[in-house]
């Protein structure tokens, strides 16, 4: 059993954004894909989570990168489980250039369970093979702040979630999340910035046929802005953006 | 060379829609991404073709599938190169059930390449690696048929394209395209019944900012029906699906 899981990938232009780097929703999809990769190999996937009655549920992800992915480079993303307790499981990721030889992005991720049957939280405590693979790795960025976001900003948009947004859980996909995040700001903001870091919070699930409003708004520090998704009354997703000029 | 590409995959819990089963974009998806793989070994791949000033366009795909993907099972996407002419390539697809050794359906898929520059078609016959690797192997499922759809249904679905929907060639993703496509429909429809076989034709290239207008109408025959979608005043996507009851 090993304690660190590697997923090595070369970024295609097929997988590239109009910046030609990967996006928030597509970094996000290869972190839980790492993710359950390891999981799978701790013999704790989805799968196996799925036959004891609960869903692994991804419930916090920060990234920060010290420069923008780039199209043609070969990259590994590097998970190891921090932490864990009867709630919450912590596993942290390195993002490793391969060409240069070096880091160049670490992301925090929080894990739950959620019963199947009753939406309630599962408890990890009894997955010993997640246990047993805790390692004190360095994750060198912060982990994620409160994000406070009281309403939405002026610039509201809507969106019904649709069949294609339904996971197997019967719940809003992470990809869908991200994307609408993502979707807060026009074309021209990614033009002339790039996303240095990202923090998301996935407080409520949203279902199918709910209507979100989504949008952002800035905060006191320059390039800093939040950003939420409500769903019907309920506060959906939060999150908090860092751009930084190009 | 190889003239033939397998891309071998499992499928998990966290790849499937609400009916555990691979959506017609993830199926899409992994049906690119298996081209871009063969390309690329053959030395045709996006990232060359971009160096060119070409990008590789999906045109058409066509899948059908004698029995749904299932979670759990491990399936084999085997593509190899068809034939090839000026404007067009032809490559062909089995999926094959791994666990039962058998092929559990088939696509054929048509691509073009587009000038970066001007968006006029680019020109393929010079493209040797691809002309040398045409084999001729069985796709027992029928060629695409024309797709016709004077005007979308009694209920129209609208949809504003974004940032998260813009590829690298600044036009709206395939991703987007078959979903907006699965969309057409309720969910309670992909409960009852699961698709059988899907067309699309991408006509035209979608632009951030553009209005879609999408819907789908019932044709003659049970189960089958026709989908499109128009982005302002042109019509950029055409599909048939056939449902079969569950």
């Amino acid at each position: 059993m090993e304690r660190t899981y590697d997923y090595d990938f070369i970024v295609t232009a097929a997988d590239c954004n109009a910046q030609r780097e990967l996006s928030i929703s597509t970094l996000a999809t290869y972190i839980i894909d790492t993710a359950t990769g390891h999981a799978n190999e701790l013999g704790v996937g989805f799968d196996h989570m799925i036959s004891l009655g609960i869903s692994w549920v991804l419930s916090r992800v920060s990234v920060e990168l010290t420069e923008p992915t780039r199209v043609g480079r070969r990259y590994r993303l590097r998970t190891w489980v921090a932490s864990l307790n009867r709630l919450f499981s912590e596993r942290n990721f390195a993002l490793i250039d391969l060409d240069a030889d070096k880091p160049v992005g670490y992301a925090r991720t929080i894990w739950m369970a959620i019963n199947m049957e009753t939406r309630s939280p599962g408890d990890l405590s009894s997955l010993q093979p997640l246990s047993g693979a805790i390692i004190d790795l360095p994750c060198p960025i912060a982990p994620q702040g409160k994000i406070v976001m009281p309403e939405i900003g002026d610039e509201v948009h809507e969106y019904t979630f649709a069949v294609s947004d339904i996971d197997v859980n019967r719940h809003v996909t992470t990809r869908r999340y991200c994307d609408l995040i993502t979707d807060c700001w026009p074309l021209d903001m990614y033009e002339r910035n790039h996303v240095k870091r990202f923090d998301i919070a996935f407080k409520h699930e949203a279902h199918y046929g709910e209507t979100a409003r989504y949008g952002a708004v800035a905060e006191a520090e320059e390039g800093v802005y939040a950003a939420r998704i409500d769903s019907g009354d309920t506060l959906c997703t939060l999150a908090r953006l860092v751009f930084t000029p190009r």
